[in-house]
């Protein structure tokens, strides 16, 4: 065990493999060249659709125990494609799979029995929900890597995570396997996700439930990615692929968040022309870009770009001009859905190309402002999205560090208190996004500023926003909620949380109960 | 020496790398690795815009004496930017650099004093015009190696070729490297040569004259590719950079073997829905063209794809709705310019989605129709568009033998007669694509069909299309030009012509004066 640059202890190796600690956000810089894979041949006459169905896929591939395979997860609590292609791994006997998708839903507690049974060893991502709840109870055994968007795009890339076998959902396709995510019965819009296991992946797999003319235009993986198309009935639950409505809070805590928010990003000066921006689909991020929105109009404000999970309200805003251009690693709603499709400057862009750390300059790195949640922060900025007050690792870091890395200006939203327990601690349980990233912390009983951040302090006391030392709003929110009981845990691992860069920034630990 | 399969004597070796001589177009299998590159990371506050223009960009690509530079050849004989590089490369004292660029045009006989300097020392590119013509007379020493457009893609991506450093004229560009060849003043449409470039360059920089707010969009050439970004006065002259008319031709004689063409294609079985066609910008081809479309009308025929190098006339048939998607690796004309950032089925692709035999499937195999031309044709239908009846390399091969070993119906269509020159021989000067790809030859006295298309042949007979023994063809011609004296060469070999696999399939050899 070593402690990292933020006092967490971290094991030498996991799961295998040897670890190197977090030190800090910038500085690391990658030594190793490009992963490679095989070259391919396929002639004129050559047929890439499979009749066989997945299976035929499977044993073509040549995918063997112990290999690695991904999903995206366009289709998110939707989606059936992952299940399915374990059920199939399984009925062929193969065991010691690796499951390398870029994230794992609720939906898919049904690869619980696999786990157990074997069929499956390890995930190269974060889980949401039950997978994470089990292992952090130790009902389950797996180990866990969690990662960030950018992080797991550089993983793929930079060779820490080899993808055997790419199963790519692919909500329009064509037999040649130029694919899109903006139409057909399962459209999701951005395969945003998926293009970096299309370029990676040692076999190319598209799967389909909407098998079109060639060729699919525009295409979002090309044809001469792709190794076999096959057809299935269907990729998911189309209700479930998008959340239908993603609407403004009514709540008038997260409304007087998203005031101060909405102060904070007037006071930094960067609301200007050229203003950039990317908030969640929550309530209260939506609540935070109405203001945005409100200020822009007002101030005859022309943005440059939004990025990042793309929802309705982003599209209203590029339509209106407040936006130039709109960045969709993955769409959020079905209003963004049908845009992708429609509107020229709403771009599909890689996860890639969104935020790793290890290419010639992601999106994020453009990013002026971005606005994040949380579950716990700590007094030195430090922000916990993966774990809950109990302890169960029950959430997924998404671009949540990226973003803070890349941003000049990022914001954490949260309610000072949540289920009874203080949203500001001494430690946060896991250290997911570390602290010199984050610049300001808003909460409805006031906003503390990062100490990097003097002016910017200042400009928001001049403007009479209740700025607070962090200790302070610690102590006042710990005033009314009293100090929470620590939790204890076992000194057994369940997950590793990977920072951006392959560095481990904390553990997840088995929690005692 | 070897001889291969077509009978060429072939060297051991050329340039200092071992030679594998040409079998078969179908049949070799790669067994190599993608090339890699060394990893970035690009941070925040890290700038990619240089102000000290090319020699800055230079002289931080960490350029060596021996390394390989490459431009793209979208602005063809307009381009100001490869002589630019190659002057700020002598004047920077710099040795033996390789041009891997696209493709060299007649305007780049400004590099002959580089490489009689010993600034440049070969070309990993077919090249068009005065130097291909001094190197065949021996007045210059620099060996050529004539690829493919496909091969191309499939050298750099194989690791055959290492481009170290990429200069990419941008005529649209942000601070951060986005690009688009859509707009500017010296827009030239796509950039599909320049993408596999940016994806494997060591160092890739982005050269524009019209720098733009960030971001561009849609953009072709994603910032995450692009190491700087450098400004210069102008790309080049926008009157050469695309050829402002492509005319249908007047000539009696194209006329003839456009509708004779045309016969080939109705004849074929081919001319139905989902129909995809390629044809060059010539005169003759866009009077087979103009044939294609009135059929398409009359039929009522829903094309699939257009592709190749994009002119207005297949914009016009995917506005009209003859075709569904335009595939366009290179804007032959302003109009195709003026589409590709209008239409949104108008897509740019790589020259690697367009043509590379090593992926995973290139659009070339899509094809059902391809017309192309020839300097020579020989009576096994091998064809010569490389080196003209006098001995000399003048042209590069283009996507030539990537479409005819892709298109299930490749036809060659040429006067009978060219300079008083019979189009038929007994053997051609130079192979630059194989017999065996090669289904139809059409000229105003008759047309050949290759012996693998005994059901064609039938077919033209029945409808009174004049088919004739290639032979006889042969035989025709030369009873009205007389047999031409065989031209006589040195054993120096000045290029190779490379197949789009890598192996070799003729030699060019110094011409005895």
């Amino acid at each position: 065990m070593v402690r990292n640059s933020l006092g967490r202890w971290i094991p030498e190796s996991f799961d295998g493999k040897p670890l190197v600690p977090y030190a800090d956000p910038y500085s690391l810089r990658p030594n190793r060249q490009r992963a490679t894979r095989a070259l391919r041949r396929v002639n004129p006459q050559d047929v890439k659709l499979l009749s066989g169905g997945l299976r035929e896929a499977i044993e073509a591939s040549g995918l063997k125990d112990g290999m690695c395979i991904s999903t995206h997860h366009h289709l998110r609590n939707g989606d059936a494609l992952l299940g399915r292609v374990v059920r199939e791994i399984d009925a062929l006997g193969l065991r010691g799979i690796r499951i390398g998708s870029s994230s794992v839903h609720p939906v898919h507690a049904e690869l619980i029995p696999f786990i157990e049974k074997g069929v499956i060893a390890g995930f190269e991502c974060g889980v949401n929900g039950p997978i994470g709840e089990q292992a952090s109870r130790g009902e389950i055994k797996c180990p866990i890597w969690v990662r960030t968007h950018g992080g797991r795009a550089r993983s793929i890339i930079d060779g820490e995570v080899r993808v055997d076998v790419a199963f790519i959902a692919a909500p329009a396709c064509d037999l040649y396997g130029n694919m899109s995510g903006a139409s057909g019965p399962s459209a999701c819009g951005s395969l945003g996700y998926a293009h970096t296991d299309a370029e990676y992946a040692g076999c190319v797999v598209a799967v389909t439930d909407n098998l079109v003319p060639y060729p699919v235009a525009p295409f979002s993986i090309a044809q001469s990615l792709v190794d076999y198309v096959v057809e299935v009935e269907n990729l998911g639950d189309p209700s479930k692929i998008v959340s239908t409505t993603t609407r403004i809070t009514t709540d008038p805590v997260g409304l007087q968040i998203a005031r101060y928010a909405a102060d904070v990003i007037a006071a930094s000066g960067l609301l200007k022309d050229g203003f950039s921006f990317q908030t969640g689909s929550g309530g209260t991020s939506l609540a935070v870009a109405d203001q945005v929105r409100r200020m822009m109009r007002e101030g005859k404000i022309k943005g440059s770009f939004g990025c990042g999970g793309i929802t309705g309200y982003f599209v209203d805003m590029l339509e209106e001009g407040l936006f130039d251009v709109l960045f969709d690693v993955q769409c959020f709603d079905l209003r963004a859905v049908d845009s992708i499709g429609r509107n020229r400057n709403h771009l599909e862009i890689s996860a890639d190309m969104y935020a790793n750390p290890f290419n010639a300059g992601a999106v994020v790195n453009r990013l002026d402002c971005v606005i994040l949640g949380a579950t716990e922060v700590d007094v030195n900025f430090n922000v916990n999205v993966n774990t809950e007050s109990n302890g169960y690792l029950l959430h997924n870091t998404g671009g949540h560090s990226d973003t803070a890395a890349g941003a000049k200006l990022s914001i954490i939203v949260a309610p000072s208190i949540r289920g009874r327990l203080p949203i500001v601690r001494d430690e946060v349980t896991t250290i997911t996004t570390p602290g010199e990233t984050i610049d300001v912390i808003v909460t409805e009983r006031g906003i503390a500023v990062n100490e990097k951040h003097p002016e910017l302090k200042k400009e928001l006391l001049r403007r009479k926003v209740p700025v607070k030392d962090i200790g302070q709003l610690h102590k006042e929110i710990t005033q009314v909620t009293g100090t929470p009981r620590p939790l204890e845990f076992e000194d057994e691992i369940v997950a590793l949380i990977e920072y951006r860069d392959g560095t481990i920034i904390d553990a997840v630990r088995r929690v005692k109960e």
